[in-house]
């Protein structure tokens, strides 16, 4: 997720001390008997799967919750434990990264090859995303349990992750091979693949973390949850706008959506605006490796001045998030929310 | 799991019963917004890969249950309930299987195509691989949610599967492709592979499940976890055991253990008892696919008399097993443990 980070690096810093504290107590869990093989093999996936990410997710606990206590430092022991619930979600995110990267059969992550792609790992990549994923509850267990919303946490990480997994269902099923037709894409079903995918674990879930350390009952915040689910919609919208029209040295990547047929908000504007000849060229050429292919779904997005209604959609988005934000009865809550807006309204990366 | 199973047909029918309805609460589970495809997709992958397999272990939840109540009979409410948690043990090794067969590169389960094997479905697998195991925390919510040993449920289906990943984690490890080497091969890393891989999720997980049902507390039953532990190790290696020395018409498959290279009962036995030049046999054509070189391996199981030795280990285990169980205080307790034991002592498949 680009771009989502307010923290100060010493912030950073602590919490990166944290993971290594995370990471012994994992490795010493007295539920299983340790081999040396078993120990160091999970060191190696650890380290190369969970903190090499930007860390917005994880870092955006401890900032949220800390904007709920107005200002009030929190002791060391409540630094530990946001920390702790921080490093669950980018646990979460290594853990769906891992297994999405074999699906995709994706080459690089983060500027190194995938984990499935190192020498001797292949397939057992497979299990340790699933270790990967039982290692949320293990810390869990081992910092919450006792607290009174110990069970409320359990709850909240398995609903986000069933959520996120029905996402990326339904973005599997509608791109299977060799069925490539864009007539399944349109305006609700990139929402719903968006809302589903991305928005709940990567803006709600850090928030709902922090809410439940500050002793909140969530079902009194939907307002909340909804407002952060249309930031992590527009977050994904300027991901796909940034795809195509951004500049390939700031997001870091040479965009392939077009090329990767890819349910983008971009192709999905594009068949709503087209008239019939139009239609005929993205049936022709979206999904296309030629570049000349891709020039020419180009071409017709500046037709289509998609650009202009992507600027649209932004002002749009940010006037709707704001009212809704300036709509809620706590300041600190507001705090939050606007937060997270800041850090991604009208980013180039 | 071979022949665990006691149930009468017409629990079994139950059983099924409970199936069908927990299926449609899955399909119809409000944390989602479905599509028709995806919602025939899970329905498509549910039965397929959910409830073809003996069921025993979800059965053995009722089973135990029964037992711990001393026949006094359920309500109707007790046989949904225990149900329910016997087919979170039957998603939960779903969803083992589903991805193993990634992993091991399987071509048929239960008699037919592996799911990732079946037209369209590849890949995906893996996310239906994590939908299955999403599916538990939502069957427990669902009907749990408000009972005292919620959260004990929670805790309790968490460990067992870290516990079951990690035990996988070490056979896998251990096994690494162009890495076949026996002297890797031991008795304490078999029984740690099949306590972690098997022993926890097949025997005391159904018998957890049950005993929190009856509103025990599962830290006092350490005890009846251990002997559950001994039943599951003693059932594996008896599985070991039949592939190579049982009747193919009787466990219904050929074993190809010596084959495949498997950390098998048998072979680290047969490291432990050879002599110098036996030991070169083993080296030299254990793991491999030509049948001279197994007929090779078989005959040195039989020159140093592994059936013997098996029935030796059999024998020991039954009273040790025994013994544990008759010092148990419960006598509910004690039934529980010796229908579990009558299930598997001497079977022959």
């Amino acid at each position: 997720m680009a771009n989502l980070n307010g923290a100060t690096s010493d912030l950073r810093e602590t919490f990166l001390v944290v993971y290594s504290v995370l990471k012994s107590e994992l490795l010493n869990d007295p539920a299983f008997e340790w081999t040396d093989g078993s120990r160091q093999w999970v060191e190696r996936m650890l380290d190369y799967n969970v903190p090499g990410g930007k860390l917005n997710r994880g870092l955006s606990v401890i900032d949220s919750y800390k904007l709920l206590k107005e200002g009030k430092g929190l002791t060391e022991d409540e630094v530990i434990l946001a920390s702790a619930l921080g490093w669950c979600i980018e646990w979460l995110q290594a853990y769906f990264l891992v297994l999405d990267d074999i699906m995709d059969n994706s080459h690089t992550r983060r500027g190194q090859p995938c984990w499935y792609r190192v020498p001797k790992v292949g397939m057992i990549a497979i299990n340790d995303g699933i270790i990967l994923r039982n290692h949320i509850p293990r810390i869990l267990k081992k910092h919450f349990r006792g607290k009174p919303y110990y069970v409320d946490l359990l709850d909240l990480f398995n609903e986000v992750e069933f959520q996120t997994a029905s996402g990326q269902m339904i973005d599997l099923i509608t791109t299977i091979e060799g069925e490539k037709d864009l007539s399944k894409y349109s305006l609700p079903l990139h929402r719903r693949i968006v809302q589903y995918k991305t928005a709940y674990y990567s803006f709600y879930l850090p928030v709902a973390c922090a809410l439940l350390m500050a002793g909140e009952n969530l079902e009194k915040h939907t307002t909340v949850k909804d407002v952060l689910i249309d930031m992590g919609i527009y977050f994904q919208v300027q991901d796909d706008y940034l795809d195509c029209f951004g500049e390939p040295e700031k997001i870091g990547k040479i965009g392939t959506d077009i090329e990767d047929f890819k349910c983008s908000w971009l192709v999905v504007k594009a068949l709503e605006l087209c008239n019939d000849e139009q239609k005929k060229i993205l049936f022709e050429h979206y999904g296309k490796e030629n570049s000349a292919d891709v020039a020419k779904i180009k071409a017709l997005y500046n037709e289509i001045n998609l650009e202009g209604v992507f600027a649209e959609f932004e002002s749009k988005s940010y006037e709707k998030i704001t009212g809704s934000i300036e709509a809620h009865p706590s300041k600190a809550v507001q705090a939050v929310l606007k937060s997270f807006l800041g850090k991604i309204y009208k980013r180039q990366k």
